[in-house]
């Protein structure tokens, strides 16, 4: 998240906001952000909105997510908002938007579906 | 793909192959390769797939994909195998093996299907 | 759907809500709705709910759909409500909810991602 | 599966291939095979596989799956051929390719991508 500039914007239980700017080394040819750069912070926010309703002394680890590409995204900034649909023992599901803003205007640009293994820390 | 690194080292008729380097700068925390990473370059390598069955006068865009991260992406290298597995006039869908290579032993790390979608270049 | 049993409960532009009853015949061997079932259901909801946003002269078709399977499906009726995220010319993408009734509870039994063909209908 | 009429014509360890034929109760408006079968019978071959490498005293449940229906289903019979891409302690994942059959000629109709959680029998 350091290499794309994705800063921590909210925090709550099951919640988790990434906030990250459009950067010249981030765009595809035709000036919109990279598809992977969009996958890449929506995982993140997923991955801490689970950690945020994992049991102590565990771990998280996305095993499989799948993202809609909704619109081109070409805002100045963006935000990826992960929600927990269910916290389990073992697994959690969790859904990211991801919005691009321009203004006060959002424009939803992805949605993500993710499913995360929630494991003992190894010693 | 520049960003990453990553290289064109096999193309034909609905086949692209990409490979790429682990770096510093794409590890997580844990030493493995980042998923956001993985899915780039898979994501990457059904693209250009597509773009070769793809007619005169067309560009290809992802419009969703979802891969599942098979094992932890911890080799040197890389190579991510892009396939076409149906070319339409409208969508195309693909799949993407990505192997981690340690000397002359594969290991399959990731798979990813795609839709892309096949439009008209604007003038 | 009418072999499932489901009714329209809800229309609106961009809306279709489906319910439907648990049936002996539609239940795997632990008693549990089965995931096909599940997923018919819930497909058939976001199909609905992007046709009431497809222009005239036009049908709709899944190209594809993700489902995750979030607890057991063991109410004794459902609702699955398909909404759509963006309507596109060609590509519509929605999500549907597939919620158990228990008496006055509910509970997410499912969520799924679909994108839809939107097409001219053939003479 | 009853249901939907389809017989075990393989099994070797990670291989399930389940065979079905087209009925007209299990055709959408159009003449081609219900997108729900389809994946219904592709959840099971995938299930079934995944229960091949499962240890003893285990069950396995599908938690997410993502199909692509890539050509109209339309053929007389098909089989839905599910393979064990990798089996886990944990999750077991395994990708479905769906065939129509017409005489010798086999076309490939749907790919399915499952996750699968293996977990302890209950007493």
């Amino acid at each position: 998240m350091t290499t794309l500039g994705a800063r921590l914007v909210h925090v709550a239980p099951g919640e988790v906001d990434l906030a990250f700017d459009a950067r010249p080394d981030l765009l595809q040819q035709n000036g919109y952000l990279h598809a992977g750069v969009v996958a890449a912070v929506a995982d993140s926010a997923n991955g801490y909105a689970a950690f945020t309703l994992a049991p102590p002394g565990t771990d998280v680890l996305a095993v499989e997510f799948k993202i809609n590409l909704l619109a081109p995204a070409r805002a100045a900034s963006f935000v990826a908002r992960g929600r927990v649909l269910r916290a389990g023992r073992t697994l959690t599901v969790c859904r990211a938007d991801v919005w691009g803003l321009d203004g006060p205007a959002e424009a939803l640009v992805a949605t993500m579906q993710s499913t995360i293994l929630v494991r003992p820390l190894r010693a």
